[in-house]
C-alpha cells in the first residue's frame, strides 16, 4: 500500500498542558497507525506566546522586531520537543525540528515574514526512517539565519506551506471547536457544522469575522489546492472539508453568516464631489496606519456627497483625529460617526447564479424592524451595517430565513 | 584608543526576574561606555531550566536526549532576547544569538556536547557596528544543525570559548556571590575573598567542592591562558581574578578549604592482596556506571588487604550492590559501608614548596578530637574524610590555623 503524507496542525489551546499534549501524542499515533506519513506542526502552548509578549514589554514599549521574533519562536520550540518526548514515551519515534531546521527561508519582514521556500530535505529523510516529524509553527529563518516569525495564526500558514512542499493528501487543521458552522452557534444554537466549503467561500467568512482559520493560509491552500481538514482535537467526528470548487460540493446560495461587532462607522458630511477626493481622504488613513474596511458613497444628484466607512473600534480614536484633518482640509462638512454598529454578513457562491438572495436579506431584516445603515457586497457575500444591538437577532432571523439550521 | 574585547557572563539568579534583566542591561552599558566591544554570555532565566526539565519528566522517564536539548535551549534564548530588548529600551543597539548562529559547533553527544569550533564571523561584524553581542549560553549545534546543550553550567564554557576565539581581554564572570572565598563564608563568617588564585588551585577546589564555577571551563581557561574574573552582578565590588600562575600572584601554602558533604565510604575487607584484584573492582563499579571519587588501598603486610572508597550519596545503594556482588567473585570479605562522612579538602599550589602543611592538617584535626577516617593527597591539596557532624568545625579550625580570615 503506498503511504501517503498527511499533515496535521495542533493549535495552543490543543496543546495547552502536560494532559492535553499527551491527548494528541495519542491522537497522532492514531494517525501514523494509518500508515501514513505523519507531519504535525504546533503552535505555543496556551498563553505561552502572549506571556511572552508581556514580558518584552515591561523591558520596552518599543522592542525590535528581530529580537522579538528571537523570543516568541521559542514558544513553538518547546511545544514541539514536548510533543515529541510525549510520543517516544507512546512508543514511536518521533523527531521535532525548529522552521529553520526545516529549511522554512523567510524574507526578512521580522513578525510578519513572509515564507520564500522550503527545503524539505530534513523531513523526507525523517519520515523515510519512519520517524514523525513535528515541525515547530510560526517560524522560519532568513538567508542570514536570523528567526523570523509569520504573525498571529502564522502555524496554519507552515502546516498548509508544508503540505504544498511534502505534496501532502491532506491538511488537517485541529482546533477547539468541531469545525466551520453555518454561523455562530453560541449565537444560534441550531447552527450546523458544514461539512463542505469551497475555499473561496472560506475565505470571505474568515475576512468578514469567522475566527476558525488565518486568512492567508487559505489564500495560500487555495492557491495549491490542498484540502483543509478543518476538526476538533477533542473529538473523533469529522470536521469541515475546504476544498477547491470543482470538487463535488453542494452549491447553495448562502453557505454561512457571520458578523462583527468590533467596528466603528464614520461619515464624513458635504463631501466636494469632485475627483481625487475620496483618494485624499484614504490616503491621509492609510498614513496613519488606519486600515479602512468597508467604503460607501451614494452617487450624488448635487456637487456634495456623503462618504461613509468603518474601521476596527480599536483604532477609532485615531481615526476620528485623522478624518477631521483631511475633512478640514478638503472643505468637506461634519464628521459624524457611530461605535454603536455591527457588520452582518451572508457568504455562499451560489450567489453569483441564484438572484434575489440580497433582496432577501434586506427584507428579512426588515419584517424584524432592523434599520440597515450601509449595504456592501462583493461576488459571493453581502453584508449590512446595523445597530449592534440588533445582531443576535439579525443573524437568528437570517439564518431561518436561508434554512441553514439542523431543524 | 584600541578597543579590547570584553566577555561577560550572567548565570540564572543575575537574570532570574525584569528588574534583575534590567539591572544587567545598566551594568552592560557601564562596560561598554568605556570604549571596549562587549560579547555577554547568559543562563536561562532563574528556574526556568528546572521547570522544563520537570514538563519533560512528566512526559517521559526517559526523554531522548535530542529532544531535551530542544527544549532546554530555549531557556538560554529567551534570557538573550530579553536582555537584548532590555538593552535596546537604555538606548544602545544589542543583537542576541544563538549557540548555533555564532557559529559554535558541537559533537553529537547531546546534553552534554563538546565544543569542536566557533566560527566568530557573525559576532565580529555585529562588534564593528558598535553592537553589544549577547549570546545565549550552554548551547550550539551538531553539522547536521541539531540543537545541543554543553551540561550544567555550560553558559560558563561559552563564555570561555567565546573568550578564547576572540582573543578577549577578559572574561568575566558574574554570579550571586562576591568571588572565590578561603572558605564557605556560611561556615566560617572570617573566610576572605580571595584576590587573585591560579587556574591549578581553582580546578582543585571546584572538583573538591567550591561550586562557584564549571570545572570544565576553568580548565579551557587555563589551556589557552584567558583571564577569569568571577565577581557579583548585585555589587561594584572586584571579585576574584582566576589566572596563570606565572603571574604575580602571592604563593600561600593553602589558599582555600572546600568541603563535600555528598560522599558515602565503601570498604571491602579482607581483598586476596594479587595483581588485578583492584582493577577488577574498579571495572565492575564502572560499568554499574558509578562515579567512584576518592580511592585508598593501604600497604598489606598479609596476603589479604582492605580497599576503601567513596561515592557520591546518590549512588550509593547501586554502588553497595555491585560492591557485594563483585566481592563475593573475588572472595572477598565483608563490605563495610557508612554515608555519614564528610570530605574536607585544603587547597593551595604552595604546598608543592612548603613541607609540613600535612602534619599541620593532621595535627589540627587531632587537637580538636576529629578522626581521620581516610587521607588522600595531590600536588596541590590534601584531603581528609570524616564524620560529617564535624565538617565545620574542622573547617573553623583549619581555616583559623592557616591564617586565612580576615583579623
Amino acid at each position: 500500500m503506498e503511504k501517503y503524507i498527511v499533515v496535521q496542525k495542533f493549535g495552543g489551546s490543543s496543546v495547552a498542558n502536560i494532559e492535553r499534549i499527551q491527548n494528541v501524542a495519542r491522537r497522532v499515533m492514531e494517525t501514523k497507525n494509518k500508515n501514513n506519513h505523519l507531519v504535525v506542526v504546533v503552535s505555543a502552548l496556551g498563553d505561552t506566546t502572549d506571556d511572552l509578549e508581556a514580558m518584552a514589554l515591561k523591558l520596552s514599549s518599543n522592542p525590535p522586531d528581530r529580537e522579538m521574533d528571537m523570543l516568541m519562536s521559542t514558544g513553538e520550540q518547546i511545544s514541539c520537543a514536548l510533543l515529541s518526548i510525549a510520543i517516544n514515551a507512546l512508543g514511536h519515534k518521533a523527531i521535532s525540528f525548529t522552521g529553520g531546521q526545516v529549511g522554512i527561508r523567510t524574507d526578512n519582514t521580522h513578525t510578519k515574514a513572509r515564507i520564500e521556500t522550503i527545503d524539505a530535505k530534513r523531513i523526507k529523510k525523517a519520515l523515510d526512517e519512519n520517524k514523525i516529524v513535528i515541525v515547530a509553527g510560526y517560524q522560519g529563518v532568513t538567508d542570514d539565519d536570523d528567526i523570523t516569525t509569520l504573525g498571529r495564526g502564522g502555524s496554519d500558514l507552515t502546516a498548509v506551506a508544508l503540505a504544498k512542499t511534502l505534496n501532502a493528501r491532506v491538511c488537517e487543521i485541529f482546533t477547539d471547536v468541531k469545525g466551520i458552522y453555518t454561523t455562530d452557534p453560541r449565537i444560534v444554537p441550531e447552527a450546523k457544522k458544514i461539512e463542505t466549503i469551497i475555499f473561496d467561500e472560506m475565505l470571505e467568512m474568515a475576512s468578514l469575522g469567522a475566527q476558525v482559520m488565518q486568512a492567508r493560509s487559505i489564500e495560500v491552500a487555495k492557491r495549491f489546492n490542498i484540502p483543509l481538514h478543518v476538526r476538533s482535537s477533542f473529538s473523533k467526528e469529522e470536521g469541515t472539508m475546504i476544498v477547491k470548487e470543482n470538487e463535488k460540493v453542494e452549491e447553495v446560495a448562502v453557505r454561512g453568516i457571520t458578523c462583527n461587532k468590533a467596528e466603528a462607522k464614520i461619515t464624513i458630511c458635504a463631501v466636494p464631489d469632485k475627483p481625487g477626493v475620496a483618494s485624499k481622504i484614504f490616503t491621509e488613513l492609510a498614513k496613519a496606519g488606519i486600515n479602512v474596511d468597508m467604503i460607501v458613497q451614494n452617487v450624488s444628484h448635487t456637487k456634495l456627497t456623503d462618504i461613509s466607512f468603518t474601521v476596527p473600534d480599536a483604532v477609532f480614536n485615531k481615526a476620528i483625529t485623522a478624518t477631521k484633518k483631511i475633512s478640514h482640509k478638503i472643505g468637506a462638512g461634519e464628521v459624524l460617526s457611530d461605535e454603536n454598529i455591527a457588520r452582518v454578513s451572508i457568504v455562499g457562491s451560489g450567489m453569483r447564479s441564484h438572484s434575489g438572495i440580497a433582496a432577501k436579506m434586506f427584507q428579512t431584516l426588515a419584517e424584524n424592524k432592523i434599520n440597515i445603515d450601509m449595504i456592501s457586497t462583493s461576488e459571493i457575500s453581502i453584508s449590512c451595517i446595523i445597530n449592534y444591538k440588533f445582531t443576535d437577532k439579525a443573524i437568528k432571523a437570517l439564518h431561518k430565513k436561508f434554512n441553514l439550521g439542523n431543524s
